[in-house]
């Protein structure tokens, strides 16, 4: 059920907690937009543009690349990328590779990566939130920016999957 | 500057603080997303779709609105509805009615909107994010909902603006 009262989820610290609220609620949204999508529905995908079926799993791999860099401070191995690497990477591979599955698949594996997010972020506290690191690059992040990404850029697929299910609805009443 | 530390922003409480910081990181990045968008960039529509400059009057009008829920406890005036009404139903009334113009005139409405949520959020605690209203339809939301709100309805919209571009890319090299 989605819930619309931010608060510390039970379980975690307060401002954890409040992250978690955050991330199941965004995620809450993600499964009602669609639930409902057929197979081929969520093989659709427009000239240059990702199908619904390759964002969900980017989404699952997004916050798996996320688990790695924040829990365990690394990138990921050869073994994951062959894994992850292409959901991750989206465009015309991921369209061609990910495809002919339910929606309940794709639920599924986002369901077991965020299991394991929630079982690790029981283990932290608030100060965690704040630990700092530095990218290659020099640029600075603290553990609480990597998951507040991690629920922006499910946001930002979200928006776009928003967009091609009008989009290929608008096709089949075109046609 | 575009900063990944999330952290309380000076002149606010605590978790304001933050939630200012993850709309203020927000913003960033939509800004930094059509910053060098042409006039007919910002005017593209595809089918069906809202154009570039109509999401991102759309944004202002979603956070202005949220200011009148959360501060005013009230809806739109007809006044006020005469002026964010379209932007705030999209469509191809928007389409019509919001074009024509350069980033700079978007990004000022977003500017001047935003300017004055934090004016406001700077006289309130964090004991008033919890403070639980009920919408017409029975469902409870707090304060700190709303305005997790309007960062999530800014994301999702930005996904579809850098679709948009991309797709505006896509044409224009095909064409």
């Amino acid at each position: 059920m989605i819930t619309y009262q931010v608060h510390p989820e039970k379980g975690f610290t307060d401002k954890i907690g409040e992250l978690v609220f955050m991330l199941e609620h965004v995620r809450a949204v993600t499964i009602q937009e669609v639930a409902d999508l057929t197979e081929e529905e969520l093989d659709y995908s427009k000239p240059g543009g990702n199908s619904i079926g390759a964002l969900l799993s980017h989404m699952a791999s997004i916050e798996y690349v996320h688990q790695q860099i924040s829990f365990e401070n690394r990138d990921l191995t050869e073994d994951e990328v062959a894994v992850w690497g292409i959901a991750l990477e989206l465009g015309q591979k991921a369209n061609e590779t990910i495809n002919s599955s339910s929606v309940d698949d794709y639920l599924d594996v986002l369901e077991s990566t965020r299991d394991q997010t929630l079982e690790l972020l029981k283990e932290k506290d608030d100060e965690w939130l704040y630990e700092e690191r530095e990218w290659p690059n020099g640029k600075k992040y603290n553990q609480y920016y990597l998951w507040f990404h991690v629920l922006e850029d499910e946001i930002n697929h979200r928006g776009q999957i928003r967009a091609m299910v009008r989009s290929y609805k608008d096709k089949t009443v075109r046609t």
